[in-house]
């Protein structure tokens, strides 16, 4: 049974022992958090500022100027006011998380280890650590967003970085391409959600959904798992994104240019900031779009096609060093242009 | 391109003009409600009592004692008192849904033109003339959910008793098993969305997925709709599922038994209550669930499969004659043994 296979796989990369399937990771990450309200009887989930978590209503929130959440701009049609459901803190902001968390309303803490959509943004050391401290001590169950940090490694940040959260959610790539996320409990939190006769956790309960652990996903995902993203994958991809990585940094030093480039294993990037942004506010404050479009089109022109949304270049199994050192010479020359102009 | 077609197959059947493609009925749900609260600028969804849209949190709502909404029994670690999100109105009530839109603050009314999921509960003579009616005159966008009410016809109840929503929702069995699921608009609806500039529509604003509208459920739902869920197969499954709610009734007439069976199209269910409950409400006071284990457990020892829930037959193109006959006479002898007892 495929179900089986695929869970205990994902035990093995990120930890938590009991998996249910989702369809996308926003379902699986609503799911958790759901979980997360009915065990700890509070009502918030505290996320980053410029997080991603797929379209979960409760994420759409950034710091305003006076560190206080707000509504993140171009929010469609929000169920309530956000801050309603959420708080909000800084990525690496360790003494804002904890005033937040202080509050004693936080059911959970959902956050990627390490920022991705608003641009990379890396943990600074101790800061894993200091999140993992503070939910435990405040009682709110932790969740981590493997869905794009599932870069860093087989099992993501998660399993490079050694983290223990109490929630595991994942998605998108697990399935090549065919929907399938997952969540993963640790035993501990499945038996308190378990003991809780009075949830409809099989029905009409909010939690769960008709298609979800389907035999195709089910298929998809042991195969991706099993043939493609494999652990010997991950060496051969994360030595090209470090070369991608290098190559972006020589050409940033030979200009001096006031830029910088940050590596999450498979996936490297650079933004328009020196240092590196630490939070997902600086990260959003250092985006150039008439920059960003330039570059885009600079290289799509020129055999090199970056994500639609900043400059990022994702590793996958096939990519060749024969690539990454096309972008380097076509980065090197947009640059050239640039400065020439 | 396979996601053309759809559209235009959709549009044929149901009506509204521009289609927007999700992973689950409750995802197509989902973002035509945040449309919905971003061009009425108001904040409420009203739904039935015991209604079923998948997981939507707004939708587990369900009428007190006093007509008030409260939260469903079983909800799971909802977001919010489903009360500050919703309203509700029993299906078939016409006074209550006008004094529920009197407050002037509803963006949506969401709602299967006849409940399938707490039993089928058909629509009064005049009732949907009465919510379209109504809907109009107070502003609010009217959601027709047809992903259980497909079995009504090729454009489900909105096609074959020629209603007039703003939106369709549909999902599940239009993939045929692969996740897929749709949301169409008319183009005077999408023309006011279109028009508000200040929505992030393409990326972090709630709505959309990364899967949404993928090559593979594209296909899938093309090859449904094109070959299995024609025209043509309802009227055959339609057909026997009179048959099979003719058979069912004459052993009820029989034995004078208080029960009572409803058809929807394709479907049809029989329920523990005489006459046939006319309110989500009444429908689900009609559960017995001694009674539905006995007949499912003796029916399911006899080749014959009932749905989880209820006791309800689900037609399929491949459905034949004999099996409908096989249940009658399979019921029948479980009736004779249970009044025998």
């Amino acid at each position: 049974e495929d179900a089986e296979w695929v869970g205990a796989e994902l035990t093995r990369r990120f930890g938590p022992s009991r998996w249910s399937f989702a369809l996308t990771a926003t379902d699986a990450n609503r799911w958790a958090i759901r979980l997360a309200r009915a065990v700890t009887g509070r009502s918030k989930v505290l996320v980053n500022s410029y997080c991603y978590h797929g379209s979960v209503d409760e994420s759409l929130i950034v710091a305003g100027p006076d560190g206080d959440g707000v509504s993140r701009p171009g929010n469609v049609g929000a169920p309530v006011n956000v801050t309603v459901t959420s708080r909000v803190a800084e990525f690496n902001d360790v003494a804002g998380l904890e005033r937040a968390l202080d509050h004693g309303d936080v059911a959970a803490v959902l956050m990627e280890p390490a920022l991705t959509n608003i641009g990379i943004v890396l943990p600074e050391a101790g800061y894993l650590n200091a999140v993992r401290r503070l939910t435990h001590d405040s009682g709110a169950v932790l969740i981590n967003d493997e869905t794009h940090t599932l870069s860093a490694g087989p099992g993501g940040a998660t399993g490079a970085w050694g983290l223990q959260p109490d929630v595991v959610t994942v998605g998108k790539a697990i399935g090549g391409g065919i929907p399938v996320a997952a969540y993963g409990l640790t035993s501990e939190l499945a038996d308190r959600v378990q003991s809780r006769a009075d949830l409809d956790l099989v029905d009409v309960g909010g939690v769960g959904g008709t298609l979800a652990g389907n035999a195709l996903s089910m298929a998809a995902c042991r195969a991706t798992l099993e043939h493609v993203l494999t652990d010997e994958a991950w060496v051969g991809m994360t030595a090209l994104a470090g070369r991608w990585t290098t190559g972006v940094q020589r050409i940033i030093d030979e200009h001096s240019l006031p830029w910088s480039v940050q590596q999450l294993g498979a996936r490297s990037e650079y933004r328009f900031s020196s240092p590196a942004p630490r939070t997902g506010t600086e990260s959003h404050a250092a985006t150039d779009s008439e920059l960003d479009d330039y570059l885009h089109v600079y290289l799509a022109n020129r055999d090199v096609l970056m994500t639609p949304f900043h400059n990022m270049a994702l590793i996958c199994p096939q990519t060749t060093a024969a690539q990454v050192d096309l972008h380097e010479q076509v980065f090197a020359a947009a640059v050239a242009e640039l400065l020439a102009a």
